[in-house]
């Protein structure tokens, strides 16, 4: 029935299954997953709580009638969060454009160039601004980026302090995620006016304050580094297109949101936070950083500096987990700022504070009284016992404000506040703006003389070339012609799981009433939302076997790290204070280890075996050597290695005889969704990855989304935040865990695509994509194994949804690498499988459900005609050191060359089959130097001479 | 300021067009335009009804606002327009991408590929369910459709007859339109219910009915044929998934509307009409035909065939004036089908007769009175003497019906009508749907089993492989990759005005408040669309300096056809029926032409100068001559040629003295909006193209909207419609000069585009448009002038918003043609300008105001340098044979050989100047051979192999 979603998501119908089922020897897809799956986990076929799948038509009508169900107001409520009007060119072009949501992560940096640029722009953005020498792309949101900073401060500072001072005029949501991240990890929070400077190892400052205070903090930088602290500021960069920067006041580190640069509110994410630091400190950066390099014919090619990080997470010696970026937001927000470029930024910003400074003196002529005499554009407003009421009244009225105490009101002014909004805000305080005299005045007023910006930024030609909407379109088709994204092909990236992101599933994330909320709202004003998140929750407990889930992190690493301080809270509540030892097996993803860091656990690496699977011997010898002090085992099911263990039952029950818990992580739930559960594994607690399983684009880089889901033992500690609408979330109530996200519901903006996904296929839709994405990793490998050894294989020889291939005896034969074979796979017209992970010199595929059987077929096609290339390197055909295998890829300008010196034609060089004449994708650049790159480390927008 | 939506609209910036002054010697704009236009005709500054300019942010508020006011109800109202569910994956990556929309008409074949496979993939999918040889892509409506096979069957016909015979059970509109229409070419229009068949040259038939009638027509296209007739048939094509064709019946010519393929109902159009003619008839076909010829490899490659059309519309002997074609709509209609494929698209047919079998048998069983037993879609209940009752509690309930007459009432199921809709429906009548019984039983078992079709359709692989979404994505983005549109670069095309396609501007154009809206809904429903309609033609009027405006017209021909008509009708009131003549400067529009034969005036033709303008002298005498007999005068202004003529009020005071009225053509309204009116001209009506001038996006070849405007005296022979919700409109009041359209309102949803264009430029920035386009267009001039000769200037050497470059100095010279510069173009990553139009072995190039300076002084670069190739090959640096020149377009394929035996390298052939190499757009084929194509006419999809 062609209105079935499932049809459309799936790639292969039941005639192309069941060729792929005669390939493999398999009667049906029933007797495949039968097999495959472990009997012990495999859940009957039951009654679900998810509704029978819906058609797209009827999703959308209900997404609409969620939708309705939020009240449009004016958020003037601040806090970090401000309204925006995002331009339509970018909205469209980006934020709507599958060329860019659908992109991977830029590991392949030679099919990544339009995305790079695009982020190289975001990190001159911010180290311009913020006045520092270097900047990442991006951080999750601001407060876990003040997080963040503290742990650099820590790392950095040679102070032996264990104390970090913070700002008392801090976002109360930052203060609390400081309160409870630091407590994992020891260190001692102070808050403070600054009026005192004790010694600590770093203080923390909110420039402007909450409460919309603008003030030199110069003194209080030099006395904290007088200490031997660093300091690290919080900053408005809308406010410093007008005020002195962080680095121009010896700030050591700068973090904040890029939220306002045209960014959504979207009910608390995602956004992008970033993160700047002073020449020094670059290589104590989370997250990612792109840097120039040079390509084989030395042309500048953008790349990923310093990959420390990410899969290189160092396990226990993790500093950060920060993996996933918000990179779609972090285009969008460099993209507002190369659309309105440094005058545009500074009109904006002075029309916001021009409109402040209005609504300021209308109030104070009027008598009210105006806490700060110098801010940017938020004021507060002391209503001694009146403050409830005026934030009723204005509610009346179609404006939210900031109920900040019982006796004060906070009113933020932003790029969509309008005169009429003003008067409408001074009414709810009681003065007729009409009838108040205010004297023409600087735009400025409110920004104290000295604090004014002088110096320049954004003088990068590409922040003033792309003025006229004609010019940035063709800038950002451009740039997305540049890449690969999965609107040109298969990206079998294993453990990524980049399937189908359905434009239906997409299509609420645009609209207005999801994305112009504000995340402190009433409650009453999001109720759309509120009920879409308790469905989302409930399916997702459901689908998991656990009885509560937590959408606030808004990454896997957060979900993890929430996950694990559940746990730490579990074992604290019961007096097991020493419980801190986590065992994690060592084909372990490297988050695991470095959240478990970060929750302030030990972490002790347990051994696999030859098979991949966990070695259980191994296991139960750690778990006896530390049973006293057992906190957690992690493991992944299936496990990274891409094959479900039979023993899992048995180590689960091990590890909690010795009174630990069980960590899954859901990296893999790809492969479960539907024939097995977490929670009967014997799980406790797991995140699960629905920019992975649950259809969110990765967006390039993220957003991503990272529930966490527990048993009902460990709910109690699950993350709560002090604003959230819901009370079981709001602490002290059900979720007691503190917050591990800026905003109470995380990335809430793009929960309607996972609810979406969920919605439209049903529970049988889920189970069958399941079972088509591991019929997909099946074909695969069958066919592939005769040309690589497939590493790992479960029972029948079978595999999960996914598959290692080992190229290491292909290097041995004909001295072709993992990377060889990836970058010619781009000549083929494919993104490469994951490299090297979990085991060095293999790939591994992952083709999801999504891909159809042509597609699989010309990936299988490609890996084998690249195994004949290769052994005709063996052969000696071609040498070791000119081939199309370690020339690739190989770019057009590479080829349209009158010279041609290689011992291979051109043709092959770039259309190794013939079908790809037609489709074919050229990449901008040829292999990428990255040593080059990280000894000549430049991370802003190059000259634009490098380029002629 | 950033948020004036002017300076993204308007490419150059103060300090760009300094720059360009200064080329130009130039104090300021005001002197240039002061210099260009002629005194006597330019507007004093002055006070303008349209409103100071909207922000984008406000723009789109009130268009949400307005949205608003249109009522959401289900139509089930039927009669051609149905509601359907377009698939988001073809919404988002077709009608939301400007890789689609800003496309232009494929002219250029080489760098068109995308769109015309899109479009043959159309014709092929009407030639399927139509069961004839040969289909074009694609026509304005359905009515506008059978209006044109009126034509073909009158010029096909070897009958003596003039009488047309009409199935008495069309379409009202249709009906409404044959009368308007045939009156004004002389054809007498007989209706009848085929109980007999009188001689005819035609004669219509609507299947299935208006009323939703299934019967066969057979032996009425055989009683016709046998006296010479033609047979038109109007078939709808979802139920022709079920139907025996049009063409196993033996009708000559089908026609339709493809609608109901995913194209929302936008209460109107546009949508893609259709025709399809029996072999014999294919040179009979108005409008564009794309075929199958090759490329100078050999390779198969897409075209434009029998180009008799279009440009070449061969005057006044000219058959049709169909120009715009709905190309956007069609690929969406062509890829709803190659989406959804045979059997998807039969399923939907099943699902919508099974349902309107189920309330037919349920009012039946219930003892209701329903009109006719064997139907598709649609019932006719009589109501006697209750049928406004029935309509409006319908209407309560939130349905439209239709109100057929005051004693039977009509419903029309469609793929979005859901069993609950029918229960709502059923109780309308009085039935209460879970108390009748209805046993189960075949789908189709009101189509007559005589009637059921048995044979194939659809059958080609692109109907069957691209059925999941990813599938169905990356063919719509490799299809995009294809094609050259203003997303990659500058289209300069002289007279096609190809401006930016904000993205605001197309925001509306997806909202269901929008999308969602019967043409015939009731005018409570769409107050929104009709304050739009409103206000559009009041600015329109003003900017004119006419009195009354009719955006009835959904193209540019077809408000030229509605002004003809004005005028024929304004005579004939007078009682001067023998005034048929027109005169029209021998460099007009091809269309003007044409338009002025079907409107039933004789065309003669008034000399032009050397210096391009109206020869005065000789219009004086044509006017003089044919004084008595003097219909009307059609000029453009400014002229074809690019200027502005002084003369022009002696002209239009000599035709209005011997008692002629003047049409002023709109096309180049963008040479003098806000600096002089067509009224003040003398003009007395004009057609605009908001296609053109107001933004509407050419969509690769339409939609586009040609309102048309007229003095007061001419406004009762504007267009009206049957069906009009606005009572002026409705024929009798106000405007009563007939439809010429469909739709009332004409492609109503489109409008919501140029309203936002108006609101947004307000008056200033729309003057301010003009002056921007006049000076990039003499910067051009000036700047090429040395190298290619401007052929005509006015006041001062300027031009107004295009200039002429003439290249037969050049082919004399080189023997290098316009075409090798054209295509020679495209390796410079550019569209050509218009070629030979209005003069042979030119270019007309119309920059507009979108361009920056960076892309005009690419594209004068480029031109600069392909004339310094000329040289090289006169000089006998290159053979005349073999050169960059006429090889080009050069194709990757081309370039990536091993042999190159050419003469120049491969470099200077694909990367003639530096820059290009990061942003290098590649042509898919090389140089079309047109001829063979037009010898060897393809014009379905050929078989995949042909790629091989």
């Amino acid at each position: 029935m062609s209105s079935v979603f499932r049809d459309r998501h799936i790639g292969t119908d039941s005639a192309a299954q069941a060729e792929m089922l005669r390939v493999l020897g398999r009667p049906s897809v029933d007797d495949l997953m039968g097999t495959a799956v472990p009997d012990a986990i495999q859940v009957a076929e039951r009654e679900s709580i998810i509704p029978p799948a819906a058609t797209e038509a009827e999703a959308l009508a209900e997404l609409r009638d969620l939708a309705s169900q939020n009240r449009s107001a004016r958020a003037m409520i601040g806090l970090g969060y401000y309204d925006t009007l995002t331009p339509s060119v970018i909205q469209r072009n980006v934020l709507e454009n599958p060329s860019w949501y659908t992109a991977y992560t830029p590991y392949q940096p030679e099919i990544s160039q339009g995305r790079l640029e695009a982020l190289i722009n975001f990190q001159t953005m911010v180290t311009d601004l913020t006045g520092l020498a270097t900047a990442n792309a991006s951080m999750l949101d601001e407060s876990t980026a003040v997080v963040e900073g503290m742990l650099v401060a820590r790392r950095a500072s040679k102070s032996a302090s264990n104390v970090f001072l913070v700002d008392a005029d801090a976002l109360p949501q930052t203060k609390a995620l400081l309160h409870h991240r630091a407590a994992a990890v020891g260190v001692e929070i102070v808050e403070t006016d600054f009026a005192e400077i004790p010694e600590a190892f770093g203080a923390f400052v909110q420039y402007p304050g909450a409460t919309g205070r603008v003030w030199d903090p110069s003194e209080v930088v030099a006395a904290v580094q007088a200490h031997k602290g660093l300091v690290v500021v919080a900053a408005d960069l809308l406010a410093l297109t007008l005020l002195r920067s962080p680095g121009s006041m010896g700030a050591d580190v700068a973090v904040g949101t890029t939220q306002r640069f045209g960014v959504p509110m979207g009910f608390g994410g995602p956004h992008a936070g970033y993160m700047a630091v002073r020449a020094g400190l670059e290589r104590q950066l989370p997250g990612r950083l792109v840097g120039v390099s040079m390509d084989a014919s030395g042309a500048p090619a953008y790349r990923l500096s310093l990959q420390t990080r990410e899969q290189h997470i160092r396990r226990e010696k993790a500093t950060s987990n920060i993996c996933t970026a918000q990179v779609l937001l972090a285009v969008m927000a460099s993209m507002y700022a190369v659309y309105h470029g440094p005058d545009g930024l500074k009109w904006i910003a002075e029309e916001t504070t021009a409109k402040a400074s209005l609504l300021r003196d209308w109030l104070v002529q009027a008598g009210a009284d105006v806490l700060h005499d110098a801010f940017f554009d938020t004021l507060v407003v002391r209503t001694p016992g009146r403050a409830e009421d005026v934030i009723a009244d204005a509610r009346r009225r179609g404006y939210q404000l900031w109920f900040r105490d019982s006796d004060s009101v906070g009113v933020s002014v932003d790029e969509t506040t309008t005169v009429a909004d003003l008067q409408a805000v001074a009414s709810v305080f009681g003065v007729d703006s009409s009838k108040v005299f205010v004297p023409l005045r600087d735009r400025n007023a409110h920004l104290p003389e000295a604090l004014r910006r002088t110096d320049d930024y954004l003088t990068h030609p590409v922040f003033t070339t792309h003025r006229s909407e004609t010019a940035m379109m063709r800038y950002l088709k451009q740039l997305a012609d540049r890449d690969y994204a999965l609107d040109r092909g298969m990206i079998p990236l294993g453990s990524c799981t980049m399937k189908l992101n359905a434009a239906t599933e997409m299509a609420a994330v645009s609209w207005p009433e999801f994305a112009r909320v504000h995340p402190f709202a009433p409650a009453d004003d999001v109720a759309g939302y509120l009920v879409m998140i308790e469905q989302l929750e409930a399916w997702l407990a459901e689908v998991t076997g656990y009885d509560a889930v937590s959408l606030q992190p808004n990454a896997g690493s957060q979900g993890e790290l929430a996950g694990l301080l559940a746990i730490r809270g579990y074992h604290h509540s019961r007096g097991d204070v020493h419980r801190d030892v986590c065992l994690i097996p060592s084909s372990a993803h490297g988050t695991n280890a470095a959240s478990a860091v970060l929750a302030g656990m030990r972490v002790v690496v347990v051994a696999c075996d030859e098979a991949g699977n966990v070695d259980v011997a191994d296991l139960r010898a750690k778990v006896a050597a530390h049973a006293d002090n057992l906190a957690a085992l992690m493991i992944t099911y299936p496990s990274t290695h891409g094959v479900y263990e039979h023993d899992v039952m048995d180590i689960t029950g091990a590890v909690h005889d010795a009174g630990g818990q069980v960590y899954v992580d859901g990296a893999n739930l790809n492969a479960l969704l539907g024939f097995a559960r977490f929670g009967d594994l014997g799980g406790d607690v797991s995140h699960l990855n629905l920019h992975k399983t649950f259809a969110i684009p990765h967006g390039g880089g993220g957003p991503g989304v990272g529930p966490v889901a527990a048993k009902a033992h460990l709910a109690p500690f699950l993350p709560s935040h002090p604003m959230a609408q819901r009370a079981e979330h709001a602490g002290g109530h059900v979720f007691d865990g503190g917050p591990v996200s800026a905003a109470p519901y995380g990335s809430a903006s793009i929960l309607p695509i996972s609810w979406a996904y969920v919605r439209m296929m049903g529970a049988e839709g889920l189970r069958q994509a399941t079972a088509a994405a591991v019929l997909a990793a099946n074909y695969v490998a069958r066919r592939l194994e005769g040309h690589y050894p497939v590493l790992y294989a479960g029972e029948g020889g079978l595999v999960a949804h996914e598959c290692i291939l080992d190229l290491r005896p292909l290097k041995e034969a004909t001295g072709i690498t993992v990377d060889d074979v990836a970058k010619r796979l781009i000549d083929y017209g494919f993104h490469a499988p994951t490299m090297s992970f979990p085991v060095a010199g293999t790939l591994m595929v992952e083709p999801t459900e999504s891909e159809d059987l042509a597609e699989l077929d010309r990936f299988v096609e490609a890996m084998i005609a690249i195994r004949a290339e290769a052994d005709a390197v063996a052969a000696g055909e071609w040498p070791a050191n000119d081939n199309p295998l370690v020339n690739a890829p190989h770019s057009a300008a590479s080829v349209v060359t009158s010279e041609w010196a290689h011992p291979y034609p051109r043709e092959t060089a770039v259309y190794p089959v013939p079908g790809i004449v037609r489709t074919k994708y050229w990449p901008p650049v040829r292999r990428i130097d990255n040593a080059y790159g990280d000894r000549n480390l430049v991370c802003a927008c190059p000259p634009i001479e490098a380029f002629a």
